[in-house]
């Protein structure tokens, strides 16, 4: 798991109503799925206020360990938005507008609608790369290894196809799930056994309820398929011993 | 906003199920909304690997900062359930069979059902307190300010209401909402006005999509309900010039 060959990323999730409960985050989710797919592994997730020195420390910390860091929320157009001038002081650049974006929004907007509270999601880091929003004009940005996107998930989404071109991914990582009828307590221990004999797989065990019923979910992740494949066999070996029903394989 | 007048928390969700994307994070909101309800506010979140320096690290860094820490995830029966051993590194405590979830998991289960991997719940860091479950038996556990509980989202929700009366919590964070038929950028200034006239306030903006039409909540939180009631006057003395749609208030 050395730094050669594995790509990691840590998101920070950037906004007082995570922290409150007030809304369920789902942005950590699709931004990991993406990743995944891509071959970037996510280290760390951190979710913070909107507190401009909390917002510098955190991304500075974040960017010097991971090989990319992505952040969500304070984009927008209102007061508690101050992502674009924390990252600014993070990496000691000029908080200013950008004229690429500006004409996006100018064009985006009707004559007349582009006013001064839309006019401030076009101040940014100097020099920082955009990312475009194909949902709702206003674009995103990157300076080095940092992403900013905006906390509104449909429009977070769309932002990230367009990025895949600027991260380099290493393997993409494969997973591979079985679902059994069973509880964790009665597998634990075959299961730990397996692991043991593939120390550099990934295995999870994971409860769920469905339909009523209780179920225990196997997750197993690698970048090799044959790696996976032999995990497989091994654990349906004992799924078969066991006379454990699988629901899904 | 110093420690004395205020209580903190810091949240850490333990899981690689989390990293990967596959499963989405509820724990965090439904802490987090308790914890307002008892005055205690979330001054952050973090999302760690099942990796045990990791974790001994990030709680003994959170356990420093914060009045309280609650993990969640990470103590049930299977191999990589390290939770309770990675507690007991980090206060320097022996990892041992607890004597009273021992009695409460024995009673729970049917006799000869108290297998192996269920005995694996009742380690835990030395003299730890039981946190009871109502829903599955598996006790979680407290040491000092630490609280871990267990990832499954129902049966944490049934474990919180047990925990209330061994919190200290602080005033408890009083908020409103304003639902408005508009824009943002709309109303980017005259909210940046009453925010600057009400520094000790948090007033956040957050759009959203109802029924096809945009809108934007205003969520205005404090301790003190005349400060609330002053922002919110004063937000709505603005909402009127301008003629906007109150959806909710």
């Amino acid at each position: 798991m050395t730094k050669n060959t594995k790509v990691n990323a840590a998101i920070l999730i950037i906004g007082n109503e995570i922290l409150s409960g007030r809304t369920q985050d789902t942005n950590t989710s699709s931004i990991a799925l993406w990743l995944n797919s891509i071959g970037v592994k996510v280290n760390e997730v951190r979710v913070i206020p909107d507190i401009e020195g909390t917002i510098v420390d955190t991304v500075n910390y974040l960017r010097k360990f991971n090989d990319y860091v992505f952040t969500t929320g304070g984009i927008g157009p209102t007061h508690d938005d101050i992502t674009a001038q924390s990252i600014s002081r993070a990496f000691n650049l000029d908080y200013e507008i950008h004229k690429e974006a500006f004409k996006i929004l100018e064009a985006y907007y009707k004559v007349g609608e582009f006013n001064e509270g839309r006019q401030k999601m076009v101040w940014m880091p100097r020099d920082a790369n955009l990312i475009l929003n194909p949902t709702s004009g206003a674009p995103g940005f990157n300076i080095e290894n940092v992403f900013c996107l905006p906390g509104v998930p449909s429009i977070l989404k769309s932002m990230l196809g367009g990025l895949t071109n600027k991260i380099v991914g290493g393997k993409p990582i494969l997973s591979h799930t079985i679902s059994l009828r069973t509880v964790e307590s009665e597998i634990a221990k075959s299961l730990s056994n397996v692991q043991d004999d593939n120390k550099d797989i990934e295995i999870g065990s994971y409860p769920f309820f469905q339909a009523g019923k209780l179920g225990v979910s196997i997750v197993i992740r690698a970048e090799d398929q044959l790696q996976i494949d032999k995990c497989v066999a091994e654990i349906l070996e004992f799924i078969n011993e066991k006379k454990i029903q699988v629901v899904d394989r």
